[in-house]
C-alpha cells in the first residue's frame, strides 16, 4: 500500500535495525484518515473470505481494525491483555510473551463474543516474532472461531512472525513490508526487484 | 442520541446500582457502525469549538475517539496508561486513580502530539467520577493545548463526574446520560419529564 509507504517514510524512523518508531500516526497520535484507508484496503483483500468478525488485540491495533471492520460491515472483538488468570466461566485466555517489553500477558477473551461459524479476520498494527499473532488466532479457535485471514499494518519480514504464520497455513496479508531496516533507513520488499 | 439509549436498553445490563456491562458492544465486542453513528453525533455536537485533534484514553475510548476525528477530518491522540513514571523528555504524566480497578495508573503523552494552539476534544467511553477526564484535561493542558470539549458515551449522572467536570467551567456532552440504574434497570436523563 503505497500511501502507508510513503507515510512511514516521511513520518516513521527507524531506531535501528530492530525498532521502528511509527507513533506520529500509527500508535500515540493517530492519522485516522490513513487508517480509514487501510480498512478499506483490508476489506477489499479480504471480501471474499466470508468474514464475520474482525478481532484485534489492544489497544494499537483498535483504530485500523474498527476501520476494517466498518468498511467489511461485521462487529469488531478487541482481545483484551489482562496481567493474571481470570477465573470465570466462559472466559479463555493465553499467555503471550512480548519480545518488545519483556514481558507476558494473558490475551483474553470472553468467548461468547466469537463463536462456530464465525469467520474471523486477525487484525494487528505490527507483525514481528509472530507471538501476538499466534495468540490471538489460538483464542479464536478455541472459542469456536475459524482464522479467516490475518490483516497486518506494519510487518517486519526480516523476522520469524510472517514466515511461521504462513507456515502454519494463515493467510496473511501485510500492508507494508520491511525487508531490512536500520538507523534512518528502511527497505521495502520488493523495492529493489 | 436514541440509537445509542435504545442498544443500551437493548444489549447492556445493568448488573446493579454502579455497574453497567456494556461489553456486547462498546468496549469488548464493539459494534463499529454504532461507534460510527457516536463519531458523527460528536462532530456534529462540537462542529463550531475549532477543533483540531481529539484526544482519548486507551482503550475502550479508542473506536468512538478514532471515529469523531474521522468525522471532524483531525487526527487523534491516545493517551497511554502506564504502570510507572517514565523519565524521559517530552514525556508528560499524571496520576489517575480508576474506581472501577481499585488501582492507579499513570495516565501518559508525548507533549509534542499536542501544542500551543491546538483546541482538544477529549472522547471517553465512560464518565463516572471524572478522575480520567481531569487527567486528561491536565495532560492536555500541560502540553499547551486547550481543552475545548468533552465528548462522552455514557454518563453515570448520579456519580460526581459531571458536576465536577462542569463547575470546572467544561464542555461536556454525553451521548447517554444515565439519572439511577439498579439490577435489570436504567433509567435516562429526561426520560421522566
Amino acid at each position: 500500500m503505497e500511501l502507508l509507504k510513503k507515510k512511514i517514510l516521511e513520518c516513521g524512523k527507524a531506531l535501528n535495525s530492530e525498532v521502528l518508531l511509527v507513533d506520529s500516526f500509527l500508535n500515540h497520535q493517530v492519522d485516522v484518515e490513513l487508517m480509514n484507508e487501510i480498512g478499506k484496503e483490508f476489506a477489499r483483500l479480504f471480501k471474499d473470505e466470508g468474514i464475520t468478525k474482525v478481532a484485534t488485540i489492544e489497544s494499537s491495533g483498535i483504530a485500523p481494525a474498527a476501520m476494517a471492520a466498518l468498511h467489511l460491515g461485521v462487529p469488531m472483538v478487541i482481545l483484551k491483555k489482562a496481567k493474571s488468570m481470570i477465573l470465570s466461566d466462559g472466559v479463555i485466555q493465553t499467555e503471550v510473551f512480548s519480545f518488545t517489553k519483556r514481558t507476558s500477558y494473558q490475551l483474553t477473551l470472553k468467548g461468547k463474543f466469537i463463536n462456530k461459524g464465525d469467520r474471523v479476520l486477525l487484525v494487528d498494527d505490527f507483525l514481528a516474532q509472530g507471538e501476538a499473532a499466534f495468540g490471538g488466532a489460538n483464542i479464536i479457535k478455541r472459542a469456536g472461531g475459524e482464522v479467516a485471514g490475518i490483516g497486518i499494518v506494519i510487518s517486519k519480514n526480516f523476522q520469524p512472525g510472517m514466515d511461521r504464520l504462513r507456515r502454519a497455513g494463515y493467510r496473511v496479508e501485510s500492508l507494508a513490508q520491511i525487508a531490512a531496516m536500520d538507523e534512518n533507513v528502511v527497505e521495502f520488499e520488493g523495492d529493489n526487484e
